[in-house]
């Protein structure tokens, strides 16, 4: 299959790429490499060394003798894009090409604007490339469990049969997002449902959990295949924030009273879902959403389980409570359907001691380089200004 | 009061400024007269003559003995946008500053994404200028009732209580917008709703019916205080094209199967309803929604009254449906709630014989102005580029 990776340059774009490649799909990249911009601007660094884009395809070729493509672009720029669809003639296209923090999106208006306009206007540049070039192809696009919210209702995958007032309808499900990144994604889901309603188009939202984990079997091959592990808190998810601090010696730092709960998901999961959905399109018009995640844990439990780990591995992590940077509700109802890729055949890589511990053997093995200046909050969602350059300071 | 009204310079805009300054408000407007550019760029023009803002606001100063403000200022423009909150130090603020029509939004790319851009940005700006400089200032955002769509359920005033195996939250009601525009709308209402929680900003958001009349106790004082009549594809309402074309002999032209319901409101009862939204604030941090709208007909409904009040006029109007432009149910549920305004005191100006002969003699008057050819649609939603150049061509 011709498929085009918008974002294959980035931390699931790259492993992507490289499972369906060894599949033997014919794969493109496209990506502007922002995320690597960010890190120059702010100092911020991948714990674990990366590749740049051209020697990381390089040693693919070489280790694989498969051949990936690149094309350097963005998605806010319309005629590389549609130049992209054009050439490629994509089967499938799998967007990860968004501004993907929500912390970066609440440092000031600047952040605020800048991923609503590249995510919302990117999307819609896609759309019309797909309408105006290959109508037939498949849209695959990463949305977030955080488009939902914290309902205090079971969260469906994408709609809800309503019964109101003895009439019934099904309908996409209410969303509450809680940053301007978040709302991005919800942006998007509107506008690509209303695309597939007018223009035919297909497409699947996939609405992830939060993705942990850095091996696949393919990054696992050549150290110059290996993806981002991000512990910062512009970046870093919570779980990798813990690895690190307690491979450096810091409390494990859970915002507020942690019992935030959200799915999650192994990446060598993510990349499996992402080939079953493509591999199962969806009709000419369909708009369908999949919950991609496999599992749900509350901040505390996951500072838990690395406090856990850490005595097995000789380390000793206290678990510290602070102020919650973000608004969100620390104590809530949680539960989240996920059957629609399990029914598809995924069997779901669970987040057990033997993958906690893999993680925290990089943040180990690394714990020179680690940054501790990174990894506090300064980014507090009350404040319409935060200057994350304080880090630190 | 001291209110702040961004896209004043408008058909609603314009008489909501009129309106306000004769109560004794302190009113400023802040516009970027794009709706007066739109007309200049292809050819349109509104069918009863209006003074550019300059001299409408000196002839509203010579007739009342009032002073409107004014700022020419866009919201995508942040500086300009906040010096206007700063210095004016509005406590409420009126937000008609966006582009405000489906087809305009449905041409082509460029004004999908200036639609998206310039409203759900502009909007963000404003949140931004509130936050950083009168977090106490109410914001009165003019949404539309198109941001619900047609669901086969009773539609409710922003909020559901949804009942969900076994248990219950009252959550946003599920938005299914019909164009780029009314997507906009819904992104708005999203990131509004967000900045109410995060920052404690007091929002209403007026989800408006269709709009139809052009007199006003202010606007009637004086020609020079007239606002806009637009009967063309873009951006006149069904009933002024109906009328429009009763005036000039053509058929009216009803789109589909003309079942298409939707809400309506006279000119005067939108004033009049932003007028009970400011002086009952919501609380801080509240972020609450009304659906402002009177009366509810179809599309057929609508022509079948044009019509009818035709022969009172000595005009024979013939009812003609055309093939659908639009991607929309043609026959559907709609009973949509509107309470909330009421309780506040609204007293409805109905569409009766009068208004429509009113309406209808407007466009009589100047039938040898009419140009026909701006009339049938030339926007179809099923193509992604419509050259509206070719209207009447």
């Amino acid at each position: 299959m011709r498929i085009l990776i918008l974002g294959g340059d980035g931390y699931l774009g790259w492993p992507q790429s490289l499972y369906l490649s060894s599949k033997g799909h014919d794969v493109t990249i496209f990506d502007n490499l922002s995320r690597r911009y960010f890190d120059l601007e702010r100092g911020f660094n991948s714990l674990i060394p990366i590749q740049i884009l051209h020697k990381r395809v390089a040693a693919w070729n070489e280790v694989s003798g498969r051949k990936i493509n690149i094309c350097i672009g963005d998605t806010m720029e319309y005629e590389i894009l549609a130049s992209a669809f054009r050439d490629v003639q994509p089967e499938a296209v799998i967007h990860f090409a968004e501004q993907r923090s929500a912390p970066y999106s609440m440092i000031d208006r600047k952040h605020a604007v800048f991923t609503q306009t590249n995510n919302v206007i990117g999307t819609l540049n896609v759309l019309y490339a797909m309408k105006e070039f290959v109508p037939d192809c498949h849209l695959v696009k990463l949305g977030t469990m955080g488009e939902y919210g914290t309902p205090n209702i079971d969260i469906e995958e994408g709609f809800i049969e309503v019964h109101h007032k003895g009439r019934s309808d099904s309908l996409p499900f209410p969303k509450q997002p809680g940053s301007f990144y978040h709302l991005s994604k919800v942006h998007d889901s509107h506008n690509i449902m209303f695309c597939c309603k007018i223009w035919r188009l297909r497409a699947t939202d996939l609405n992830q959990g939060v993705v942990y984990g850095v091996e696949t079997d393919e990054t696992t091959q050549d150290p110059r295949l290996a993806t981002r592990f991000d512990y910062d808190q512009i970046y870093g998810t919570a779980l990798n924030r813990f690895c690190t601090q307690a491979a450096a010696g810091y409390p494990l730092s859970v915002y507020g009273k942690g019992q935030q709960t959200r799915g999650y998901i192994n990446l060598k999961d993510t990349i499996r879902c992402i080939e079953l959905a493509i591999t199962a399109p969806p009709n000419e018009g369909e708009y369908r959403v999949f919950n991609q995640f496999t599992e749900q844990f509350s901040l505390i439990e996951l500072a838990e389980m690395v406090a856990e780990e850490s005595k097995h591995l000789g380390l000793e992590a206290q678990i510290q409570h602070i102020p919650n940077p973000r608004v969100e509700a620390e104590q809530h109802y949680y539960n989240a359907a996920h059957t629609k890729l399990i029914d598809l055949g995924l069997e779901p890589h669970l987040l057990n001691g033997t993958v906690l511990e893999s993680l925290m053997k990089i943040a180990i093995k690394r714990r020179e380089q680690i940054d501790a200046s990174q990894i506090m909050p300064t980014v507090n969602w009350r404040k319409a200004k935060n200057d994350i350059f304080q880090a630190g300071s």
